[in-house]
């Protein structure tokens, strides 16, 4: 948790950075809000025992809910990040960070803007949140579902494959394109010749010169929606250039995205390295960000259809969760689970009651502070406290500090020890310990 | 959300004050974990449908997961809160803050210690959180199962209906003592002159004095058990007195709590006056924060019923939304629902790159900044925008600012506006919103 709270903060201040509010959904959508939007994996939804009343499901995502709730508040325009649990009937694999009850933490623009404004800033939110995370280098690859399907037409693909080949196309991160084209014609039906002019395609990848180059290429710049998504795409380009991370940008024709209701521009982060240690599993080059443009959920939702244009972004926390963990533990580097500033102790006997008074007085200075919930610890159990839990100060208090109007106040790390007058004591720890600002 | 955050804060920051660390567990329990543990009111749990493996409950309350999650471990010395999401299949009422779905706060100290002194502290904590809520005056009503169950004992309630007239007698803050005696002599079957007794005691209250009292009380005072929670009450009430609370506690021998499983000292804060706005329901006086001390949970749990003391209390958050919702809402305050501290606009048209790039170099600076998805949008509109969401700051790029190397910083409220270089304005952005110096 200590880890976790960590990797949040991180990505809240991103989120609140860009403008965003924050909203909740329940846990609980009606079963029928969750049905046909997940293709396959609806048999991974957990649904609620029928004990009267709507029949309800526990959400599978934060986006269907949002969407819904985006129609149901019949809202056209909100900027929002959402951090939840979702749930799925999935075999966990607890390395690689994918678990039945895990985190989502999205950031959504909704609402009818000019084209590639809001796409370009949730691809900064995602380059910030992952250079802020300092997880090592790496990438994130665009594509758009609209050049996508453009590019399925003017190789021969018949419309009503284009879903299933583009979920072979997906694989191309895993596996080569020779056992990709054998999936498309072998288990899936296309013409040999269809699926080779697929990967002329689709182990492009590049900058904005190969959308350039794209704009030109003799067939594809004559099919109306792929012309489009290269249009967005080279705006896309000139955006992210402001921005300063085009060069963190790669317009990869192989990324297609599992979900079925995305609609434009569509991208994924991946690290280019992580961390192993000896004898464990690497965690692959796996995404650890992901999102893109769904224009049609909101419609789905609303009685009489009216959509509205949405993008957004969703980070992989629990992946990054165990990323974070595997080079903590590499690095030997214990996590401080409590921010306990000084622990009030006695050197003596019988100080239960002043070692009380300190600790409170401590409580209501806004000084994170405990004392050991004995009469007459040691000094030595309490000395060894400090060092396990990792408490930077201790506050002695022995007959002769009583009677001086001191506290011997003493530093875990370097044993030395300097009487504080009483009054200064607050003070003299904030000092100490840096104690932010803003904490009150 | 923006006032739950406001609150949650408040609650966070003591907890972490008092040097406890951060739990989370699932929110499924085995169902067999829950059976027997709430009561009559294990109706309300919310159950999975059974779609293969083991029969799962939504969790009912904090406690028991936690209790659980101790004997599962084997841990038998922690401090940890936990903020999360319970699931009850109750009827909501929504101006009292009671949901289905809701939030609880719990802290908890477990492990053997000294008496009363984690007792002592968690009241502490409710009446700093509290104070620093400003709900107004409260007032912590204290008891003790103990003396509960040696005042029945002495009265001649007989054992088996110890816990049925517990809860009459809980009954005795919304209702008079007269339909108290009612029901424990018409429904539940109890001499009249037995109720009496119990009348005699339940309708007294008071500080130290009062057990001070009881303790030499001809008949309490025979009774091994009463005789010990009035002992630690006894204790307790001196350390209250050092951590300078003792004026809001009232030992009141009414209170007897709903739970089961406590085994010593309860308590629960109320209220003293709610504001109530011109025809609206009143809040009435509930609890807003209670707990106790449940030593026997853990060993539940414990495949040897290995025991591990525990006390605790729960913040009634809900109930505390409600109330600080209709306080603002009564005061007509608008709470913002971002952070954002510069809007980034632009005087003519044509001024898109340059807002992006701007917008980019203050985000980069950790300046909380947007701008409108517009390309052209009229300046009129961009401080509209900024009316709405109450940001303080516009910086305005036009022709004759870029040329000179300025930035137009606009004040939204007084609508001043003045020229600051453009190296200076992260500066002069955060010396205006005095950014708090710990967001990083």
């Amino acid at each position: 948790m200590a880890v976790r709270e960590k990797v949040f903060d991180v990505i809240i201040n991103c989120f609140k950075r860009h403008g965003a509010e924050v909203i909740d959904t329940p846990v609980f959508e009606l079963k029928e809000t969750l049905t046909g939007k997940y293709g396959e994996d609806s048999k991974l939804i957990y649904d609620l025992k029928d004990q009267g009343g709507e029949l309800l499901s526990l959400r599978y995502d934060l986006t269907v809910p949002f969407a819904r709730y985006l129609a149901m508040n019949k809202l056209t325009n909100i900027k929002r990040y959402h951090i939840a649990k979702v749930y799925r009937r999935d075999n966990p694999a607890m390395t690689r960070g994918r678990y039945r009850e895990f985190y989502q933490c999205d950031f959504d623009i909704a609402g009818q803007f000019d084209s590639m404004i809001p796409d370009a800033e949730c691809l900064k939110i995602m380059c910030e949140i992952l250079s802020s995370l300092q997880l090592g280098n790496f990438l994130v690859k665009v594509n758009d579902r609209r050049i996508l399907d453009g590019m399925f037409a003017i190789c021969g693909v018949p419309d009503s494959k284009f879903r299933t080949i583009c979920s072979s196309v997906d694989k191309l991160d895993k596996v080569s394109w020779e056992e990709v084209k054998n999936e498309m014609v072998g288990e899936k039906g296309l013409a040999p010749e269809v699926a080779d002019r697929i990967g002329d395609y689709v182990q492009q990848h590049g900058g904005v010169s190969l959308v350039e180059q794209l704009l030109h290429d003799p067939k594809l710049s004559q099919n109306k929606q792929a012309l489009e998504g290269l249009g967005d795409l080279k705006l896309l380009f000139q955006y992210l250039t402001l921005f300063g991370i085009a060069d963190k940008i790669s317009f990869d024709l192989s990324l297609a995205r599992g979900l079925d209701y995305y609609t434009g521009v569509i991208y994924e982060a991946v690290l280019l390295q992580t961390p192993v240690r000896a004898g464990e599993e690497p965690l692959g080059m796996g995404s650890v960000a992901a999102g893109g443009r769904y224009d049609g959920l909101v419609g789905m939702f609303d009685p009489k259809g009216r959509k509205v244009p949405c993008v957004g972004l969703s980070i992989g926390v629990e992946r990054i969760f165990s990323i974070v963990e595997q080079r903590l533990e590499a690095l030997e580097e214990k996590v401080r689970t409590t921010e306990t500033q000084v622990l009030v102790a006695s050197a003596q006997k019988k100080l239960l009651e002043e070692r009380l008074k300190l600790v409170s007085e401590l409580w209501d200075a806004g000084i994170k502070a405990e004392l050991l919930y004995k009469k007459n610890p040691k000094l030595l159990n309490q000395l060894q406290y400090c060092e396990e839990a990792g408490i930077p100060l201790v506050a002695i208090i022995g007959e002769q500090e009583l009677k001086d109007g001191v506290i011997k106040l003493r530093s875990v790390a370097s044993r030395e020890e300097v009487d504080v007058r009483r009054e200064d004591l607050v003070e003299e720890i904030k000092k100490r310990t840096s104690q932010p600002l803003c904490i009150c």
